[in-house]
């Protein structure tokens, strides 16, 4: 993914924070949790102790509590893995899968008419947060994984999200995306960019590098708050995005309506 | 969801399971975290106290922290949800996600040819757990929720995951499923049908209680082991489930054949 330099650690509900009331067992057993990334999907004892920083008896303990929970699982090479238990909760997150499901029969339409990346995204604090992805087998090498985090300037769904978010978490990414700035930014004036997404209801942009791609992005909003973005991606920065808007907006206005319904 | 008589409660690993060994905070925080299900995706801290059966003291301080970590989230009137940081630590989960990501594709083209129900099942001791689902708009009402367990002998996916699963734990469900068995059965016969599952590599069923379907199912191999089903559902009894049998087959071949890849 693009965009890693405009990487901001404010986030403070990160798994790996450091600890501020006293519950030494459960930041333990999170940061044990959080170390499983894309590149470790599954580890060895040794591994999670390393990771971790956390002594090996005290790792083996919450491994082996975590794995009596099912919120890890063991191979048969005794190697530890997120286990299945917890997507099980996870599926319960009103902003993931709860949206997901409303938002899916509409993703299905905007995805056999376009044939490309549709993406549902959730801003968590200044990042963007993949809830869902559906991909044609023709649309390209994929990017993105479900799960996955992203800089909200890094992708036309997280320009929507910061455009409807909170005025001091925008002045936030301004102030270090100015300091930041490289010449992959999507847009030569983000605050105009966002200003004029508000506008008009949707953003799109096009962009070579990293890698070639456009994108149409609208908001889900449930009520008057922007709750999650709706957006196609198109594998080629020559492709104009605005061809996908209004297939987008309509998309993002039926999930709207029935999220509305279910208040 | 139909069987619920067949429930047999003995997973260890289930977060309302008392404590082996002694992490009594990790214990509190997952049977907090297991309160929410499918009729409490939002509760107040009244109401965790007391479907947890913990004082309203400990209960806010290990929502708190579990807020904090990101595992919890709170709306606008303070009330309690899971928080998106758990669906992304989910999200790496092998069994979940993972092999949802090499299974998608495969399941978007059984969709678009079957216009019915696709789901995607893993066995969690005897339990299936549904990993994802994609559903028609014409499909008929959708009466399965990702995240969602069922008894193994409730559906055609379950049926896959039990012919394939260790023999004790068919031995296990076999002597309760004749304990319990009702009227609604999907078998007269289960060991029968088992071993035919496994002799033909897939499994059909239709069934009118307590609401009109009929299944194909078939297993997903990760090289010699069964590590999930795939099945088609359709919304009538009368429904052959035949003309669906090929179709499955290929398609949990067809993701078989990557999972051996990426090994």
């Amino acid at each position: 993914m693009n965009g890693t330099s405009y990487f901001i650690d404010w986030h403070g509900g990160s798994a790996m924070a450091k600890p501020e009331v006293g519950e030494p067992v459960l930041d333990r057993a999170f940061c044990l949790l959080g170390s499983f990334d894309a590149d470790h999907r599954v580890q060895t004892l040794a591994g999670l102790s390393r990771r971790t920083g956390t002594p090996r008896s005290t790792t083996l303990r919450l491994a082996r509590k975590l794995t009596e929970l099912g919120a890890l699982e063991r191979d048969e090479q005794g190697r530890y893995a997120i286990g299945v238990r917890l997507l099980e909760i996870a599926s319960l997150a009103p902003r993931g899968h709860g949206l997901r499901q409303v938002a899916m029969p509409v993703m299905e339409d905007l995805f056999q008419v376009t044939r490309q990346h549709v993406l549902l995204t959730v801003r968590d604090e200044d990042q963007a947060l993949l809830v869902e992805r559906l991909s044609a087998h023709d649309a390209g090498a994929v990017r993105f994984r479900v799960g996955e985090r992203m800089p909200l300037t890094s992708t036309g769904g997280g320009l929507v999200l910061l455009a409807f978010a909170p005025v001091d978490l925008q002045e936030q990414v301004l102030a270090s995306y100015r300091a930041e700035r490289t010449p992959d930014q999507l847009h030569t004036d983000l605050r105009r960019a966002l200003a004029e997404i508000r506008r008009g209801g949707y953003a799109t942009a096009s962009q070579d590098k990293p890698w070639p791609r456009s994108v149409a992005a609208a908001p889900l909003r449930d009520g008057t708050e922007v709750v999650a973005a709706l957006s196609v991606v198109t594998p080629s920065a020559d492709f104009d995005p605005m061809y996908h808007v209004a297939a987008v907006r309509a998309a993002a206005q039926a999930v709207s309506r029935q999220l509305n319904c279910l208040c």
